[in-house]
């Protein structure tokens, strides 16, 4: 039976759709000024097209997080976590968040500037929150960890030295190699490793 | 010789100032929607002055947090920065600091969520951030604190570490004790202590 009209009409939306925010990560991250126009002409589309899935500049930036956060989520699933020592699971799983950041550095940069309420920010460390947690419960569980310190604390705590790392290399202050070097030691020593 | 007519006005004016910015952080932590019309009632000033001050709710909430800010600062250098062990010194700061910002829950999870450019945030934290390297360079010249991790690096570590007690608070995910214990912990392992 071939493909009915009304399936094909949905392969194409989510093709222009996937061109669409390929083109605006791309575009916004060589400058986060770009307009829809280009944005439209990079993705093989028109502004219209655009319109139709983002009606406003604000839902298309939303989704443009949502895009990153997500190729940020399939390197981290990459990265075998459930496989070995949890700490170098777990700094696998940083360091490959991490690389996906410094991969649009300004794109990001310019992400961050924008309100966002706590909720939202919440929800979009969520994923990454989760992944974090389950290695650390691994590391805990197999005595890795010092218990001392709750899973959810040191899960809060392993979001803020990847920001903080990231911050750092954004700023100037730090390499990318210094960066991740402080990491990896500040956060063995947080999790009472050996 | 009696002060001149313009120096009163000035004192005056600095006066009024005071009164709109104690009112607007009383208001705003109550209700985070309150107007200016309830500030201005409750500064004893008139509408017309608050907007003489702060033309616009922006430049207004802008002031709130320089002075919410500049009432952390003064509890962290009420806490002895320069005496004692460094350990302690940092951890008085952190916990002065916390203080601050806890009497506040309201007004700040309402400030958190307005955009602000990294490099005002920046700036806003620069205040902090000279008195925690300070506490923390002391600490390293001692050999109290572990040198293996820069300076600045710890100074980031510390400022996210805050942040960190401060949101798991504010989320409802652990007590101000529960927070204040896990933040001491793990600054004392980032930073080397024996």
């Amino acid at each position: 039976m071939p493909p009915s009209p009304a399936r094909n009409r949905r392969a194409d939306a989510q093709r222009s759709r996937a061109a669409i925010l390929d083109a605006a990560v791309r575009l916004l991250n060589a400058n986060p000024d770009a307009g829809v126009e280009a944005i439209a002409t990079a993705a093989g589309v028109t502004r219209q097209t655009v319109y139709a899935h983002f009606p406003s500049r604000e839902r298309l930036l939303a989704a443009v997080v949502d895009h990153v956060t997500e190729e940020a989520i399939e390197a981290m699933d990459a990265a075998d976590l459930d496989t070995g020592p949890a700490a170098d699971a777990l700094l696998r799983l940083v360091e490959a968040g991490l690389r996906t950041v410094w991969r649009y550095p300004v794109l990001l940069r310019a992400i961050a500037s924008l309100p966002v309420s706590p909720e939202t920010d919440h929800e979009r460390h969520a994923p990454v929150a989760d992944r974090v947690g389950r290695v650390i419960r691994r590391g805990q569980g197999t005595g890795e960890f010092d218990a001392g310190l709750s899973a959810g604390w040191l899960v809060a705590v392993t979001v803020k030295l990847g920001h903080a790392a990231s911050e750092e290399v954004e700023a100037g202050g730090m390499s990318y190699e210094d960066a991740t070097k402080a990491l990896r030691t500040s956060l063995l020593r947080v999790l009472g490793t050996p």
